[in-house]
């Protein structure tokens, strides 16, 4: 199969910027009005195929005055930015296992703006991510299952759980490297897994990576160049801990003339430059050795915030060196 | 051949820290005493390879009064910090073709603690180069030829370059991204050609890559997974713009048990956060633009002292839009 080249067009890739739902994590989601509607208008502007509005979970389950909305995505919330979205940009939100009670927060796709649920799970959790990837299919929407955090399964594990989603009626497969703890032979590996499995049930598959080892990008084309057609970006790589693969990063290396960098170097200036001097993501030393050493960021995030800069015990408590 | 993989180990292989004298263009080379002495301790106990002290450039040429020492490279200067460097890491300096007076500044090796003089070079100052690795070669020193900007090289001339190269007594020939404009693919086709010289004669070959995308740690590793051993790092990336490939990312990556990644950990405690509040360097968005349209990154680095933010005027200057 003929994938294209640097300086061709493959018109199957898709980009996919997830600024509000990653980025989201980071400042629990507490965008202004005006930044939402900014963000829609530079991706759009940009050419961005789909742009993820955020969570979609039950309020039940999270205290409604402890994030903002769009840890929610309520249909009203997302219809004040997008209006009734007659564009060719998709609306996406994502779903983790568990955390979205269907029958009640699900809308039929008719009564929606929402274009693609977007399934979070663990490998352990397939299952029920299968149940609720056919409930938002049934529901007349287009869905993807992001299984998260390959880096910590086997891959004996991980190819029984492609096969049962591959026979799901899920559109797209990611292959989410949560940890940013993959080289890039790894990722073509883990690429050419996803890949065979996409061409025997007919799936597209997907990227998100993290930028611990500031290899999300590098990870993101050559992943690209195996024939991943969805690509996450999030714009200055707004997202959890060292954060993602940079939207305008990829804007700037596809060719597809669709692609547009200016208004996203526009939204940097005039959004994410101010919201940076307040709301801190991106690389750090404890990011990398989280990623190195295959960790939940969610420890160098405590380290930070404690205003901890003792890396070397902190490398030995990553590697449980401390418990001899 | 066995390269090897993600657990083995490659002896051939050479940890390069050039923080220094990259990073040195970023202030000035205007480092503390204090500050060069504890890199040399820290990359002693890490494992580095070879320590980059600077540039090797003729006093006639510079104002000596607007640069630090590490610009020039004083004998008396190495070895007030290293004695006599009873070590097993050697130590290296950088020399840009026709800026140094060969006759009168570089001692015989027996005089000196240095162990390899780095030849920097465009491609069409190759035959410079050349006489000036003789030069060293004679004088008892290991050499290496680094061909700058290749990006902007047409593959005939590199290859024509490279073979002219290869027939010098020159040791390491290294590639060199300058513009922190190549991809990974790319970086592996260069790679190949860099390595098919090296094979036919008997050269071994390095990367310095820089961080403009992102892709300076990347491009390291696949690289040196084709078989590049010489592999240029600094410390928390500091360098001329978007900076290089991480020297601690290096040595996490390793697998080698020589390389101890917590005593650059403890430096970059120590010595690189409290740099960075004064002194700037690393990705943002100019350099972005910059690697993506292959230009010298100075237009970004005038760019951001201005204190421009007008990133779309920029990209249009650098495609040279503005001049039609």
């Amino acid at each position: 199969m003929e994938l294209g080249n640097l300086q061709s067009v493959r018109k199957s890739i898709k980009v996919v910027d997830a600024t509000l739902r990653d980025g989201g994590i980071v400042n629990n989601f507490y965008f202004t009005d005006e930044f939402a509607k900014a963000l829609y208008a530079a991706n759009l502007a940009a050419g961005v195929d789909y742009m993820e509005f955020g969570y979609k979970v039950s309020k039940k389950l999270f205290d409604v005055t402890k994030f903002g909305k769009w840890k929610f995505c309520e249909e009203d919330d997302i219809r004040s930015v997008v209006g009734e979205n007659k564009t060719d940009m998709k609306i996406s939100v994502m779903s983790d296992v568990g955390r979205v009670d269907l029958a009640t927060e699900v809308l039929p796709k008719k009564e929606s703006v929402i274009d693609l649920y977007r399934i979070a799970t663990y490998v352990h959790q397939i299952p029920t991510a299968i149940e609720m990837i056919e409930f938002c299919n049934k529901m007349g929407y287009k869905t993807s299952c992001n299984i998260m955090a390959i880096s910590k399964n086997q891959e004996s594990d991980l190819k029984n759980a492609l096969e049962e989603v591959g026979k799901s009626p899920v559109d797209i497969i990611y292959i989410v490297d949560s940890f940013g703890a993959l080289y890039p032979e790894e990722i073509r590996r883990v690429a050419d897994m996803y890949l065979e499995v996409g061409a025997k049930y007919g799936k597209e598959i997907g990227i998100h990576a993290h930028n611990n080892q500031q290899l999300a990008f590098a990870n993101t084309i050559e992943a690209c160049a195996k024939g991943v057609n969805f690509l996450d970006g999030t714009v200055c790589g707004m997202g959890r801990g060292a954060g993602n693969c940079f939207t305008e990063s990829l804007l700037g290396f596809l060719k597809n003339p669709r692609y547009k960098m200016d208004p996203v170097l526009g939204f940097i200036r005039e959004y994410m430059k101010p919201l940076s001097k307040t709301t801190a993501w991106g690389y750090d030393v404890p990011y990398l050795l989280t990623g190195l050493y295959n960790a939940h960021p969610y420890a160098a995030i405590d380290f930070l915030k404690a205003g901890r800069t003792d890396y070397e015990k902190f490398r030995r408590e990553i590697l449980g060196e401390n418990e001899f």
